[in-house]
């Protein structure tokens, strides 16, 4: 089966706290025709103000606004975009700054890579769940027809600049939101990143400290990105903790609660470790500091044996799940040692469902 | 500056009149988990048949229908074809056989491009001018906020199956339409082929000779094409003809009598060609021949002196024009010795203006 073919792996990643200057040396460098800066109502107010006052290339862009959240990460706002961009005489050579969490990133670069047929972007990373995850991997897009990234591109950023300076205005939550997908990352990778991880408590983060936890960690995932652009193989380790926490997620959202993505990430993680020690053995030691550390940090998302029919038919329904009867799992054999594309029965699932209700000392 | 990164060239590009043998083939070995196959209304009355008895994977096909025309070559139009393929189950492994004009094409490869991150896509051109111009090259895309092709992205097709199969269904002037275009990758190309295709009658066309005749004429562009994938420089040469050709459309357009492309296309490059001689000296005994070419089959688009200013205004809001006070115009020295980026002035496009009168005798 052919397949998308894609530009090889070449996103320019930054890692500094000296935003400002490293904007304006790239934009310098680039010389674009006109600079645009897209912004939700968030990073309008939060940040924007920031980067006017010390960036001269965002002094003097033309600013872009758009409703802050998933939900408004849609067909609207995508066309609302490319529209701003046309009627503020953007043309081949100009640039779009994205400056904002994931949404912004994702539907930023979708419509700078379709306007026009493509035109550069930068994109500059408010949160830590996107400066980890969302704007590294080329994955742009918006949500369409009731599903999630249903239309877009792989598209690499031309520069991603990642800092911890904005960090100071997200809650524990969305810190802790983001710190799941690094403490994935270290899981897949090393456990020497482990440790260090676990011994880290991201609520009360330096900003020297973290940009460099931040650095390792997303190494790591361009490490299985680029060794897998479309996402049919290696990159399937990035999936971690998923399988669980995406139907962690469903449930949440059916019972009106919803559990940020971090969490359930998180949850799902403890999911993939019981089951990575009942089929491969691993060890313990691991799984349970793992688990200290989620319920200290992240409580629990609670379910009882009534919601097993519920969660195993999210699994089952899952949109990485193309292997019929059973469900398809990234497991790991021991830290930094992934098996993904592995098949996991009812019976395990339910099982491994049990533990983690006892882990987590759920009723 | 940096600009879009895109996939190195690997369009697949068969010739043949045993189109429904082709595809069957080829969606055999590619083993898409479905196939969807877009149609406006035309192919769908015309074309779609002929394809439904004959190829088992056309007729296995969901079939997605749009109307017919430029105008329909918007957002309304690819928001549709995205929904169906949702609606019709299509997923990463999915198929759309794009059976079309240029409209079809260009909006159907979009729409796959960017059908949750890229779908495979066949396109089958049913005009000579798809045929030539519109399904070699990457350029996929959408009309939007009033400008033609506004967003898209560029991205080959899998596979294009080229015949001159469906071209009976096509009128003299679509033909000929097409037809322009061909001549313009011969005469930016060989005086052979440049020879060859001023002695041919493509109103009375041998299927299996312009078939030939086509595969040239595409490897042609696909030469200029694989040179400079993103239209920065040596693919300006598939411009010739282009600068004046579009003014005149604009022209036609504003008289609501519109001009076909190839039409303009035609005219513009007797335009090209006068000032080509004028700067250059291209051979008057070549001007002449393609002018009695030109004349004998399609004519002459009328203008008089009094249309000048409106026409160089149109030519200096060309999009393909960067370079301040001076029309931008890609010229030849001789056949297949081309000049782009070639900054003509006014007094000089006024006078190749008069000649262009002269030569087809216009008033």
């Amino acid at each position: 089966m052919a397949t998308a073919k894609q530009q090889k792996p070449t996103v320019n990643l930054v890692f500094t706290n000296h935003v400002f200057q490293a904007l304006d040396e790239a934009v310098a460098a680039m010389n674009p025709s006109s600079v645009h800066v897209l912004v939700d109502v968030n990073t309008k107010a939060f940040v924007l103000p920031l980067l006017q006052a010390e960036s001269k290339a965002v002094a003097d862009a033309k600013v872009i606004e758009i409703k802050a959240g998933e939900m408004f990460k849609n067909l609207d706002s995508l066309t609302y975009i490319w529209k701003q961009l046309g009627d503020g005489n953007a043309n081949r050579r100009s640039l779009l700054i994205n400056l904002g969490g994931g949404v912004v990133t994702d539907m930023g670069a979708f419509a700078a890579a379709t306007f026009k047929r493509g035109i550069a972007f930068i994109n500059v990373p408010t949160t830590l769940l996107c400066a980890v995850d969302a704007c590294v991997g080329g994955k742009t897009g918006i949500n369409f027809n009731g599903l999630k990234n249903e239309v877009g591109v792989f598209r690499d950023a031309d520069l991603a600049i990642v800092s911890t300076l904005f960090f100071n205005t997200l809650t524990s939550q969305e810190l802790l939101s983001g710190y799941a997908e690094m403490l994935k990352h270290a899981l897949i990778y090393s456990p020497e990143l482990t440790k260090k991880m676990l011994a880290y408590d991201v609520t009360n983060y330096n900003p020297d400290s973290l940009l460099h936890l931040l650095e390792e960690s997303v190494a790591v995932k361009q490490k299985f990105v680029d060794a897998d652009r479309e996402d049919h193989g290696a990159r399937r380790a990035l999936n971690l903790g998923h399988t669980a926490g995406h139907a962690f997620e469903s449930l949440a959202l059916k019972r009106k609660s919803p559990l940020p993505h971090g969490y359930a990430v998180a949850f799902g993680m403890v999911v993939s470790l019981v089951v990575s020690r009942m089929k491969f053995g691993f060890p313990s030691d691991v799984l349970n500091t793992y688990v200290g550390y989620v319920s200290r940090h992240y409580g629990a998302f609670e379910i009882s044996c009534n919601d097993y029919p519920q969660l195993l038919a999210y699994m089952h329904h899952d949109k990485k799940n193309d292997s019929g009867d059973t469900i398809n799992c990234t497991l790991l054999r021991a830290i930094g040692d992934v098996a993904v594309n592995t098949s996991v029965t009812d019976d395990e699932m339910t099982a491994a469902l049990d533990i983690y209700r006892d882990l987590l000392h759920l009723p």
